[in-house]
């Protein structure tokens, strides 16, 4: 069979570890998993294609890390422990060195959360990848995007822009603290999980804050007011860019991957304390009040108008 | 947004079914789902990719089902109850028509079989269609690669050979119901419930009968001795080719999805019954024997030898 679809799959069993309730993991037509008693069970699928979710030329460990870390930052602002994936591969050729460098990447993420590669098929095409997250979360405890209420306020972790700014200097000076956040970002796990129980709604800043804290604000038929010069912003972001471009890039600028919550006044406390315990920076940013729509003002409390939200995948921009 | 991902997406959701079990669908970062206590949870995951497992031209709603059908085929060559599934789509260019075609085919195979679409990501890229599906099954129940036995039977759902003599026929003169095996294949889901408790080690024939027996023989350390002569076939395939090629198309075609499975002799009678109930027929087509590798032999137990076993997605042909 030479270097064929049987001997790409050999070379990913050998290399994925397990956990005690994949009954069978990969070899057989699907997966065999022990779901826990009483926990229910997330679910979510994302692709990256090349060129669209990843620059042409990213290392194959970084397009592995990608792939996973998109899907556990959807597990994360469910509120969800990871539990087990599949993977999905389209290459063009079968290439061992390119496969065992995605591996890497994505293996390495799949370690540091325990969330075992349980299947998924090789197939020839053009370079695309999607992977499945499964994760386990208690009854009710769900973070959802429907449960934002007129009073709460709107916090975001980490810092904004940085992606956006990374990608917007690939042709030009490569800043390598940015490109970084765009190649290998980091799912807030711990931060979601810590949540659960403390935040009202929440959701992962994948297409850009305003465009995601959007659908909050519909699922939860409540408007959101943010103050976008309180944004989180890193130094190296601040170093880089003139603040009218830093502060598009924090409002509607994609792939940060911080996770954006509500939370009544009263869990101030309880946040500052899940902030503390995780060494992560958690920002207040806004607040929800009755109507609908996602409405940026600035210091001076005027509205603050940018041309463009966030990122839709089949807009004209 | 125009007709942006978000729009493609509400579309897709308001066209869903759902089931009691899905607590939350379409809509937020991930669905919740809510297994029934004490059944295993059966996972596995198939990409079509334009050109490669359909020809170009193939119709959106014939593209939509094979996506789904090609996953439930797995579940039901575990011997699992679909229950749900997530779809990642990537197009070229955003096209309502197309979606709405291939919506048809997908949902009108999740209807059949029950299983509620929870999740998925709509991105822009070469036509490729990521599935993941997701069945139950009774602990110790589900029918895997690795439990066939030396002195068992060897059988086999349906016909062999439709799907690979209809793209056989595809450029010079397509023959429609060999054509309709090929892009709408009909998963074995009830076949595989039945069998389950029956059947000893099952597979479904997506690449070839002799290469997929191979896995049962491989993962059971087992070989398996074929009577190419007795592979079941449909009067349509007998009438469009002569004995030699029918005999390759039944042995190494891909794409039929039928089940193949071992079972120890004195299941025959309950394997009648599941034929009888299911009015499918199943037929008995070799054995289990001591060793490894997978043995076509001819009417006169002469060896018969194919230089193709199988489709292999990376092989060089």
């Amino acid at each position: 069979m030479g270097a064929g679809e049987f001997d790409l799959i050999a070379r990913i069993r050998a290399r994925v570890a397990t956990r005690a309730d994949v009954v069978l993991g990969i070899g057989d037509d699907a997966a065999l998993l022990a779901p826990p008693p009483g926990r229910q069970l997330v679910v979510t699928a994302d692709t990256l294609n090349d060129g669209v979710h990843f620059p042409r030329g990213t290392s194959p460990a970084d397009i592995g890390w990608k792939a996973l870390a998109v899907n556990l930052s959807d597990l994360a602002s469910m509120g969800a422990e990871p539990a087990w994936c599949t993977l999905s591969l389209s290459l063009p050729q079968s290439d061992p060195a390119w496969i065992e460098g995605f591996l890497d990447g994505f293996l390495a993420l799949a370690g540091q959360h325990g969330i075992a590669l349980v299947g998924g098929d090789t197939t020839r095409g053009p370079l695309s990848i999607s992977v499945t997250a499964m994760g386990l979360v208690e009854p009710g405890q769900a973070l959802r995007r429907d449960g934002a209420r007129v009073g709460d306020e709107v916090w975001v972790t980490g810092t904004l822009g940085d992606a956006a700014g990374g990608l917007a200097l690939l042709d030009r000076e490569p800043v390598p603290a940015l490109r970084a956040r765009l190649d290998r970002p980091t799912p807030r796990v711990a931060a979601g999980r810590a949540l659960a129980g403390i935040a009202t709604a929440c959701v992962d800043v994948s297409d850009g804050l305003l465009a995601d804290l959007g659908h909050i604000a519909s699922r939860s038929r409540v408007a959101a007011q943010v103050e976008v010069d309180a944004l989180p912003m890193s130094e190296t972001l601040r170093a880089a860019f003139d603040a009218a471009t830093r502060t598009a890039l924090q409002a509607s600028g994609g792939d940060d991957y911080e996770l954006c919550f509500t939370a009544p006044l009263e869990a101030r406390a309880g946040i500052d304390a899940v902030s503390t315990q995780l060494g992560l920076r958690i920002t207040r940013i806004g607040r929800i009040t009755a109507g609908e729509g996602v409405h940026p003002v600035d210091a001076q409390s005027q509205p603050w108008s940018s041309r463009r939200r966030g990122y839709d995948h089949f807009a004209e921009h």
